[in-house]
């Protein structure tokens, strides 16, 4: 049962089709956080047996050249806003020439995108809200589909993962026996991610527990306020993106802490819009500011299981000789045979 | 590894604290659904290896002493809308009378029952969905806490099982390490089982895959659009108790299928409410047509997972023997150690 193909690496590993397919130590992603997974993060994720995948976010070219920099020597992708890259598609072209190793799509049609993608010799990573999404996905060609639960902060949709991963698993299986599966959304530790691999998935790609790493581009206020928030702190809302002036498409709405600026704006969409000569600046300027209740705060239903911001490494780590405990003990449930 | 205490069952088991506390053989619990969980289902649950509960609803006296007689001879429990038992405390003296095993509270504050339950030798479960319910749970002296995701069918709350599950297993650890822990919400197969454990759980329960059983009380018509649905097509949503004139406290909503009565409505509460005069009856006769179109059609995102209308002790065994499948090959992972 227990094999030893990894004997250079000094600790306890899992393999799976992921960490085969793509030459992983661990099955584990970084979700291309906008603005908070800058090349640090991604480095450092990839360093620790991961992937790291930068957040290209709504398409800042200096930006992205700088995180590619910081993150030069390893392993890393990329991901971007789909119907934000539409708007400039050359962006792509440019980040294909810096060979990431994967490139993942997430709130749009990916189609327009994928021949490119994969003819750069990149993998293809759809991230997918629901059932259709996922067969856009496996339309698209995807190397890769990220199931996404509601759970998940930032940027989501409505479905629960214990039940998208698994149903999604088995269209892929029907249908893309050769695509491979991640499940993300409330994925904080060594459970979430054997859960993960018990429903189906070949990997996770983590995002509120890395944006509670110390590489993560977040004021340290906003990480103070993550370590006092429990799980039922967090609200899906579309009051940052009105606040940002940002036009997301219908059906995606983000998931930040409740704070003093939800409390007072949500069901009031209509009234901040009016007053967004005023509001747009005090948000931004909360932000910057580190300000934990007066903005948006980007982290999701994992809040709940997280009580340390530390290098991604370390999370990593612990993650994976968690889940293999867990999974070596079945769980802590005795089998019992006839 | 493997144990051979259960020499007299002729099929692989389970062995967690849920059924060595409740002298189960599988640790697998059917969710006291109003109206659909009757004593044939009850019955057919518990004579599987698991604990039925029967759904008392909203408190029909006579209904409700007809489902005990069904399940007769049966170790079986009940369920009870909290809120609703306020209106009429008598219910629960007459049931505890028939010496349920256990009383499932949903919905409400459960300390003004909790003491009257446990004095009668029944075992308190408290089902919860967020935080504030768990630690509620833990003041009333719960013998059992149902972490229920939002996935699930009927109603419930916001919470993802796959971050609200070991987050209750933690808070529980330290609270309450006596109190034993079910996860529900989007649960139809091994796959989610043998997830749930993972996540800390000591056993599940089953709404919306049991909803799906031959015993369950559904109509024909109602049984045939959860096979036509994926895991897309439901919505939260508090349609369904405005349509029936039954008012929940703020902060539940009730998941039900996405039909015609809630395309047509959703979004437009008070005006369903003005025309109740013609749609409750509408509703109410589409309902008992089993009519899936017209009416609240009452299952959760686990549809998407569901392709047969079995025998419960089918369901069951199916789940059973997949889980401990998962749970022996560590979900098709292997285990790389130095």
């Amino acid at each position: 049962m227990f094999e030893t193909t990894f004997k250079e690496t000094p600790m306890t590993a899992l393999s799976t089709r992921l960490t085969q397919a793509l030459a992983l130590k661990h099955p584990v992603v970084s979700a291309p956080m906008a603005f908070a997974g800058g090349g640090a993060l991604a480095a450092a994720v990839s360093r620790a047996g991961g992937l790291g995948l930068i957040g290209g976010g709504y398409g800042d070219r200096s930006w992205l050249e700088a995180q590619f920099e910081l993150s030069a020597g390893e392993r890393v992708g990329v991901g971007f806003i789909t119907w934000s890259l539409q708007k400039s598609p050359s962006l792509l072209t440019d980040v294909l020439k810096r060979r990431p190793l994967a490139v993942m799509l997430s709130f749009g049609d990916p189609r327009p995108f994928a021949k490119q993608i994969r003819a750069a010799g990149a993998r293809l990573i759809c991230q997918c809200q629901d059932m259709g999404h996922v067969k856009e996905a496996v339309d698209a060609g995807a190397d890769l589909v990220v199931a996404q639960g509601a759970e998940a902060g930032g940027h989501g949709g409505l479905r629960g993962a214990l039940s998208f991963v698994p149903e999604a698993a088995d269209y892929l299986a029907k249908h893309a026996p050769d695509t491979l599966l991640l499940a993300a959304g409330g994925i904080a530790d060594g459970r979430g991610l054997a859960a993960s691999l018990m429903l189906g998935a070949d990997g996770v790609l983590l995002g509120t527990r890395l944006w509670a790493a110390k590489e993560a581009l977040v004021r340290e206020g906003h990480h103070r306020a993550i370590l006092d928030t429990n799980g039922d702190g967090t609200v899906r809302t579309t009051l940052a993106d009105i606040a940002r002036q940002i036009s997301w498409p219908h059906g995606f709405t983000a998931r930040i802490r409740r704070n003093a600026f939800t409390d007072r704006w949500q069901g009031r969409e209509q009234a901040l819009a009016n007053d967004i000569a005023v509001e747009a600046p005090r948000y931004r300027q909360a932000f910057l500011d580190g300000d934990p209740d007066n903005t948006g705060v980007w982290f999701g239903e994992a809040a709940g299981l997280i009580d340390s911001i530390e290098p991604a490494a370390d999370i990593i780590e612990r993650m994976m000789s968690d889940a293999v405990g867990r999974l070596a003990g079945h769980g802590g449930v005795r089998i019992v045979v006839p």
